[in-house]
């Protein structure tokens, strides 16, 4: 059974619009997913990201294996419940998390060690293992376990961590017992085209739901990304959803859809949003700028958002200057909403066999933030982990 | 004009059930607000204050003076447009906040020189800006500009500073312009009751719109504070309302419901919230204690709030043990919905004329807590003001 229904593909180029159908409601792709790791997307409730529009959100197994504890959330009734979340939910695998652990992680070709991030304790997580969380925490989605090396390790390692990812998810694949659960792989292989193109066609031949481009937005070129998505998603199924793990900043979104990916996740909104960072057609700017002190209008004119059509900008401004718990939800609220209209132009595009235009339009007026293409989110968080 | 309206007295006590029309909508009382010092309740936002059923906030001149100034809020029409506030405001005038700046100010008759806790910078206070300044943010409650001195400072001290703040009162009442704004007055005169006497005797001379009483819950004991409330509210008119400033824990509206006070406001329950710490009708109990680990039933089973009709204890329980921003609000939003419900459950009673077995039964079954006895939640601000 094929749960992804491809609606359209752009006649220009790949980007593609569909809908994915879950056991918690219809997911209408491209779709963003906001991070919610710890059972909470930061800041925000279920209804605030109903009213957003989400319908699917990503949860992370690594942490909520260390707390709350699987058995906590498997004895409500899973993950939906115990965050009162009734739409879709894809959880990561949690190898992620756990290989940004070095140096307190060992790999082996049955599993990985590793030490908790919170008090040191010692664990040990399969592919197996990883199923079983994540079929306990009742995601619609679950990901296989893989081996993300860092982008510029040796292509020995590539290989290595390549071929130990394949082995994995057959073993995912395996021990997944069939329910309304989709499985998805993840391709991997660095910035070798024939790796990806290998890691592709083997995890195509295991028939899983869906395919995930793993290892990218590791502090690359963005140019590099770009190809390497663009070439990857050449090799995976056509009539299954690809899922570009860990990215997206706005203008990646728009790059990765031409390239034919379809669900995307990422920190970057929710987190640069606590830092006063708020997104608007043009780019990004920061709320605590006194520019905003007496704006008495709206942050972002014409917004839907609910902060934007309760709040001026000199309110949010102000809220943030003096320190004030409100502002970070309220920020959050917006960048979800921004990253949210901006998927449902994105789709109404490429239904409507206009994306090309909309696309270079972004281009044209969309001015990405300097720090956003030196260090990307995900490495801070790396550095951050490691250190 | 009376914009109060007394509606019931208790046979048995003076518990009062009235009701205060201000120019956006009528707060019934016994209220309590919720306080917002710098135009925002920490951690919720409007629309959540609607749901709990606040109709009268608190906000503080102090605040709003330093950040973002009261020039900015006027420009926008005041405080309410600026925080999308549409129910009442009470605003205090400064003074209590600007006497915990000791040693950081030095008071004359003509009014207060002080240095902002922020920045250090020098201001100068009077009565007369205090009530401009309240004027300006638009307030439906103004406070009268006072002088409010420690608990056990000498008695020579104590009526210094209410022949002040009999002073001050009297200039505000001269520049406020009659408009649709109350003044209220506060009666100082510490613990002696003779002291008390004098100061309503005067104030009340001059007519304000209410009578808040000052000076109390410094850290003096909770039965001193009791008889120094029954015998003040003994002095004040009957058909003007009584604020009993900067209290109330559940334990505390009680006694003072019951001595007649007809408005209280209090950090306490915002702030324990924060820290974890939940009303229940028995007392209140710390989220982070293991028992609500596991624990599938709300907080507080039966509870109306919004909390607890969609989240367990157990997800609450989780929140704050992973430090999520979602917790702070989650408690709030319990702990505001429960002074909420204890304040209607007491109107009720009063309005029914069954106050005393109500409060009785309170008194048997609900648990104070021991740090707060031994230290008020508003000297721990006075300390960490002044270290």
């Amino acid at each position: 059974m094929n749960n992804f229904q491809l609606l359209k593909t752009s006649t220009d180029n790949r980007a593609r619009a569909g809908e994915i159908t879950t056991a918690h409601g219809t997911v209408q792709t491209p779709a963003f997913m906001p991070v919610g790791s710890q059972a909470t997307v930061k800041s925000v409730d279920p209804r605030d990201l109903h009213e957003i529009g989400a319908n699917m959100i990503l949860a992370n197994t690594y942490h909520l294996y260390l707390r709350p504890g699987i058995e906590v959330i498997k004895e409500f009734g899973g993950l939906h419940k115990f965050m009162n979340w009734d739409s879709a939910i894809l959880t990561d695998s949690g190898g992620y998390q756990v290989f940004s652990l070095a140096p307190l992680r060992k790999v082996t070709d049955e599993g990985v060690n590793f030490r908790s991030h919170i008090d040191g304790s010692e664990h040990f997580l399969t592919p197996e293992l990883a199923t079983e969380y994540q079929e306990d925490l009742g995601a619609d989605v679950i990901m296989v376990l893989d081996e993300c090396p860092a982008h510029d390790a040796p292509r020995e390692k590539i290989e290595e961590a390549m071929d130990r990812t394949h082995a994995w998810a057959l073993r995912c694949k395996r021990f997944h017992k069939p329910n309304n659960q989709m499985l998805f792989a993840i391709v991997q292989g660095g910035l070798f085209p024939e790796l990806r193109k290998q890691s592709a066609d083997y995890l195509t031949s295991l028939d899983f739901d869906g395919y995930a481009l793993g290892g990218l937005s590791l502090g690359e070129p963005k140019e590099k990304m770009y190809s390497i998505i663009e070439e990857t998603t050449g090799f995976v199924p056509q009539d299954k959803p690809r899922y570009l793990m860990g990215v997206g900043s706005p203008e990646d979104i728009i790059e990765g859809v031409t390239r034919g990916i379809d669900i995307f996740d990422c920190v970057l909104p929710t987190r640069v949003a606590r830092n006063g960072a708020l997104f608007t057609w043009n780019g990004r700017h920061n709320i605590r700028n006194a520019v905003y002190k007496k704006l008495e209008r709206p942050f972002m004119p014409g917004c839907n958002c609910y902060t934007c059509r309760n709040f001026s900008a000199a309110y949010l401004h102000h809220l943030f200057n003096a320190g004030e718990l409100l502002a970070y939800r309220l920020a959050t609220i917006h960048n979800l909403n921004f990253m949210q209209n901006l998927i449902i132009k994105i789709r109404e595009a490429i239904l409507s066999d206009s994306y090309t235009s909309f696309r270079d339009e972004f281009r044209k007026t969309y001015r990405t933030t300097d720090e956003d293409t030196r260090l990307t989110q995900k490495q801070k968080w790396i550095k951050n982990r490691r250190t």
